[in-house]
């Protein structure tokens, strides 16, 4: 039986990871959780986070996977220790990746993250950055108005590229060269990023890079999967499955297996 | 006592991935070796190969190493699996960073590879690639007449370009996107294989992505140096100490440490 790559999320953000995994690694079998209930993280305390973090690791692990992938920022920054801790399998989150890219890229030294409120505020891509590259110089920015226009379908308006410019363009002052996408949802605003910043800044998709690193882990771990047949995926989802089906089916371009799980959802405290 | 990553080549042209690695790590000591005495290890036997890197890799182990870096194409088609066997520590080489580098860029799924006779006819870069994508497209040349060029500092002459044409041109008629520039010396002529390949081919230069590579693998393992002071790096050279020592303060641009190691050298058989 060949053992999966588990991937997990708040929500439907990391399907952007799975999409990368199967086209870096098309032999290798993937399972995926969408906390979509209790989704976005964003808003939760650090301990919420932990404890959903936790319960959707110990679901997974049932599954006798080789390696899991925290697919999410949020639970990437409060997480990626205290899961480590807890499973002797590897585990990739999609902060040290992004981090990792940029600090292989950047010339002038300067490097550019945009991201959730949370994300940004918890300094753990300024921490991921200096830890590789002490002098790194890292200027990060809270976007918290670029989800609501992805959720909406609102990629290449007008009023998009007011948006993005008036809560980014200032980074111009500063000589970045690779501007970290530091929240699954932004690779959709790539191209106005990109009007915005110009096209000599790089833009680092984590996604990308994470699937990258899941290889070469992988590799290095004599852990790749070798066989020839098409595997079957599976989708858990707490949330409601007719919608989940629907965004994962039109994003992977492909039918998936899903099962439906049932979990208590606290209020936002 | 911070413990080193150890990187070996047959001469100087692992120097590249020394250099990217400090770039990319500058908390990291590095201890090279270059076997520039039994230099060039393209027209050695496997046998040979397989000999010489060994008594490389077990002098290097006296240091006490995290990892060891084989930068050098000829020994990690040919050594990888043996040194891997023989050492307690990851082992990474040149070959799979640049294949997976090439297979999370391309969106064509056709992968051109060019190397020396002995990279090239070792199918290395192709077993490598399929490992990770069974459907890519791979298409590979040798050019032996590079490594001269590079040699002799001839890198963007008339010359230069006449002969990297004839070599390459025809791998246009692919629809190649990416291009492995599968010998250390390579990217010395980037901007003059980009000209006859065209700018929409994303040359892979394996040193960055090696170094990224080992990178990642010491993080999974949480064994990223976090010394706040410049190490001092220590070079080992089986050849002339005294070229060894001017290409390396002029390539890597500091004061190195050298300590020349007297090896008997066998005739090429």
């Amino acid at each position: 039986m060949q053992q999966p790559i588990a991937i997990l999320d708040s929500g439907v953000g990391g399907l952007t990871v799975v999409k990368e995994v199967l086209r870096q690694l098309p032999r290798e079998k993937v399972i995926y959780f969408g906390d979509t209930a209790r989704a976005p993280y964003g808003p939760r305390t650090p301990e919420e986070v932990r404890q959903f973090t936790r319960e959707v690791v110990d679901y997974l692990v049932q599954y006798d996977p080789k390696m899991i992938v925290i697919a999410c920022n949020t639970a990437t920054a409060v997480s990626l220790l205290d899961i480590r801790a807890r499973v002797d399998i590897p585990v990739v989150g999609v902060i040290n990746p992004g981090a990792r890219a940029a600090i292989g890229r950047t010339k002038t030294g300067c490097v550019g993250v945009i991201g959730t409120e949370g994300t940004i505020k918890s300094r753990a891509y300024e921490d991921a950055l200096r830890l590789l590259s002490p002098h790194v110089q890292v200027v990060s920015e809270a976007c918290p108005q670029f989800v609501p226009l992805v959720e909406k379908g609102n990629f290449r308006s007008v009023e998009t590229y007011e948006v993005v410019r008036s809560a980014i363009e200032h980074m111009r002052s500063y000589p970045i060269d690779c501007l970290i996408l530091g929240c699954t949802h932004y690779p959709y605003l790539s191209e106005t990023i990109s009007e915005v910043m110009g096209e000599e800044v790089n833009l680092i998709n984590s996604a990308e890079e994470t699937a990258r690193e899941v290889s070469a882990i992988l590799q290095d771990q004599q852990k790749l999967a070798k066989s020839e047949h098409i595997p079957v995926h599976h989708f858990f989802c707490s949330g409601d499955p007719k919608m989940f089906k629907f965004i994962a089916q039109q994003w992977l371009g492909e039918q998936i297996e899903l099962t439906p799980v049932i979990w208590q959802v606290p209020n936002i405290s």
